[in-house]
């Protein structure tokens, strides 16, 4: 399999983590985002959105978005699961990880960040200052649930790591680096930690691809 | 079976086709978004994000985010389904719908729309502008798949209606609602108009709401 991706995007970290925790190898293809390679016409050919991550399986067949991607994975290579066998646990996880990928994730990602600045004209403060009100009240909601809800477990949901973590981490990352106070978040703090002990996350995160910057 | 939910939000429209499409009946509970009502310690005890929809199963079960309770409903509700059986048509599918819950509707949410005012200070024409920038962007790419790919049917993936259409479909109400121009996408058009002829969309569209409005 191909990952087209990009060192720095939390989707594609999102797909190696899966990519990892099921023990599957791939090649890694980088496109620059901030370069705008993802607008190439050689990618929009992968990808009519222009938005990396795209799986392309071995017998070439070309998978966008990234969570389609994960529920693909998980539906063909089973083992371990990444969800749980029971659909109320299952609809938890999925709501936990949508929370971050329909809600929050979405509204701070590069090119609403641009838009921000231009057209809008605003600087970068209050392109920081956006980021961080839409993590603060998302990530308030979370660990509220995470804190409260008897299912979370060493992970969100119990103690096997799943589909609402390996959206978590990359989210928790992104926050770091637009210096999202974190202390009001304990218990997603601990279930980040816990997450980066593992080696199919650690060597997901950005600064270890290939294409990394500082 | 409850759904906590208010007639204009995309989120509740898109639950609410898949009900009817399920043959399921539900009390309908609504909550006045514009008015505040989901952030009330009521709903807020339902649904830590204060967002709708939340479905209220028999046993009091509460699911929050839209799509995690269409996948829920597809678990436990299986016919008619909603997704394909076949691992790369479930991808498409859901790599469909995705791209509308995750990379267009959030960022035309209500709450997104009112921060653009306060405390962005734009003023009503910015935010329309802002809202159809999104639409054009993503309903570009959408209809480039829609009609070019092959496994484009009746419906977003073949014959029957399922995930996909019933993203669509209230994206193409909203978008109308802000005057999104719709003659760039004959496809989408073409199938939303397909959906609505079914009475499980049209039953679920926003107006014949019991809490909708002029």
């Amino acid at each position: 399999m191909k990952l087209h991706n990009y060192f720095r995007s939390s989707t594609s970290f999102r797909v190696r983590i899966a990519l990892g925790l099921k023990g599957l190898s791939y090649d890694y293809v980088a496109y620059h985002l901030r370069k705008g390679e993802q607008r190439d016409k050689v990618y929009l050919a992968l990808n009519a959105q222009g938005l990396v991550p795209t799986l392309e399986t071995e017998a070439g067949d070309r998978l966008a978005q990234s969570l389609a991607i994960v529920e693909y994975l998980e539906e063909v290579y089973p083992d371990p699961p990444l969800l749980p066998a029971e659909p109320l646990a299952r609809a938890r996880v999925r709501g936990l990880a949508y929370a971050i990928a329909c809600d929050l994730h979405p509204l701070n990602n590069l090119r609403v960040l641009k838009y921000l600045v231009d057209p809008l004209g605003h600087d970068a403060g209050t392109q920081a200052d956006w980021f961080r009100h839409w993590v603060a009240v998302e990530f308030a909601a979370m660990e509220q649930r995470l804190s409260e809800e008897p299912e979370t477990g060493r992970f969100c949901h119990g103690d096997r790591p799943g589909l609402a973590d390996l959206c978590l981490v990359p989210q928790v990352v992104n926050g770091r680096r637009f210096d999202c106070d974190m202390t009001p978040y304990p218990t997603i703090m601990r279930i980040h930690e816990a997450c980066m002990a593992i080696p199919a996350f650690a060597e997901a995160a950005p600064e270890r691809q290939p294409d990394a910057e500082g």
